[in-house]
């Protein structure tokens, strides 16, 4: 048996969304278990079903908009995200899913799950949607700001594997950059671009501009945490603009509207592909259990997603993989 | 009259397009002359009114792809494109448009324009759509790496400038981060921020997160060259791409196609939005003289544009505006 430890409580619909998800998931996977941490009165309203679910009692939340992350995580050590993480350390669940404040999570991962030896830096990797109906890992998210052409080959080593273990792809590699020729870019995507060009962890399709942000010739695409995460929030930026804009113009004059009305079906096919919480979770690399970040607007079906990609991590043996390969790397 | 300069031999379907957009201009603008600088022969093929057009014969073309347009531009004096930027320089005219190769003309107005004494570095600002129907802004473009605060601040007061005289709005500048809270970002945005928060030049709006790109609370957004250039190219990717997706969404199914060819007008209007060339060109900041950069894929129309404004820039006195203000700064 899997387990797996949810953080009832974290997200903008907790617990609700989380307590559906994690029922849709004991139906949909036979081989897990669930511990919700949260307020078990709450819970409660929602607990249709106690098949495999465990409930264990917490004491506070972090809020969503917490400014100070690191401290909310030390002082609420009863809260539900902090036992969740506590129980992966102590080998209680095998992973934690949790939608909440994303800052929080991270500094509780560490300073609770604790980092790998082999990784210098955590990350956090969302999967973008691609053209083609695949997905791109994006990295380092986290707004990291400092960072090293090591921690880099880390990271996408750790993303290589996921690649591979968890969408079942052969890991390609590019590096975000304001041009496709070697040389292009600042000090660290040069050296970047070197190292990269010498390993034998994954194939490196060299540097790619964010014009192919959607299409691009790999499954992999990094930068340092500020540019993947001004990357990430660009998509988000422009995907919501032109959807307003698409709104505007669809509806248009009595034949526009008419057309609009027909197209219902398919726009909602098509706002559905690009929401970002269709595709499941953000998994932070990089800790010494597996940590799953769902958005924090996460419905019971976004959270399902969440879960299920845990259990595959698990399943796969994603941590034992990216250990060994790292491990042979510092030889 | 203003005079302006056609590289009529740069651009993806020139002299044709560039030739065609000149002659849409003198009907439009009648305070104008146009001189063309290309080949007599290839101009005259589509030239069917000289009224205020001149031609002047030039030797060879930058090519589009040209690896190392220094050495391009310093090794064809004769070109199209060094003639017209060295005519701007002679006074012969007051401003050149192009749409030839960007670094070529960016190392080509250095040399052969030169820089403006209070402004240390060039910058190129492209229109970035809106949906609200206005432009942004967006500094530095160019994918100038090094970079400073006090640059910066001489690139944003010249937007602000631009923004006042040319779009009609009151200039609001905005600093492209990863977070809105003061004290977010690298150690270079936490400086600009500062710098910013003290200026009379513009009034700063703070961090803007590119979730907001395209409805951001300014008209002017600016960050260093490779992060800019990175926001751009991420817009651009991701605009391509949703068209992409939605194309394919849209067609599925019978009633889906016949609400896709009735929404075809209003898609129609959709993608014109979101087409770069539509909005004109981008000037290159920092210049003695007037350089404006249109798309390399420009139609006539298109082209017609960036002559509109270079026509626009000049009438307005933009460079002695923004003379004016920095010069009083260094005092």
């Amino acid at each position: 048996m899997i387990k797996i430890a949810v953080d009832a409580m974290g997200g903008d619909y907790a617990p609700k969304e989380q307590v559906e998800g994690a029922m849709i998931a004991i139906k949909k996977i036979p081989d897990i278990e669930i511990t919700l941490y949260g307020d078990e009165v709450e819970i409660r309203k929602y607990l249709t079903n106690e098949e495999r679910i465990t409930i264990v009692q917490s004491e506070g939340v972090i809020d969503m908009g917490e400014k100070d992350p690191i401290r909310a995580i030390r002082g609420n050590r009863q809260s539900s995200m902090a036992l969740a993480l506590s129980s992966v350390r102590n080998k209680e669940n095998d992973a934690i899913v949790s939608s909440g404040a994303t800052q929080a999570l991270i500094a509780g991962a560490h300073i609770l799950v604790g980092r790998l030896k082999a990784m210098k830096r955590t990350a956090i990797a969302p999967l973008i949607p691609r053209v083609d109906g695949r997905n791109t890992i994006l990295l380092d998210a986290g707004g990291n700001l400092e960072t090293k052409p090591e921690y880099m080959l880390q990271q996408a080593t750790f993303a290589a594997v996921y690649a591979k273990e968890i969408m079942g792809e052969d890991p390609k590699v590019g590096l975000i950059n304001i041009g496709t020729e070697p040389g292009k870019g600042r000090a660290i995507d040069k050296e970047v671009f070197d190292l990269f060009s010498e390993t034998k962890n994954f194939e490196f399709v060299g540097n790619i501009e964010p014009k192919q942000v959607l299409d691009a010739p790999c499954n992999i695409l990094i930068s340092d945490g500020f540019t993947a995460n001004i990357v990430m929030k660009t998509i988000e930026g422009t995907a919501k603009g032109i959807g307003k804009m698409l709104k505007q113009e669809l509806t248009k004059g009595f034949i526009g509207k008419i057309g609009a009305l027909l197209s219902k079906g398919n726009l909602n096919r098509f706002k559905y592909r690009l929401a970002p919480e269709e595709i499941g979770g953000a998994m932070i690399y990089g800790l010494k259990g597996v940590v799953v970040k769902a958005q924090g607007s996460s419905k019971s079906n976004g959270f399902y997603n969440g879960i299920r990609q845990a259990a595959l991590i698990v399943r796969n043996d994603v941590l034992g993989k990216v250990q060994s390969i790292l491990e042979s790397d510092v030889k």
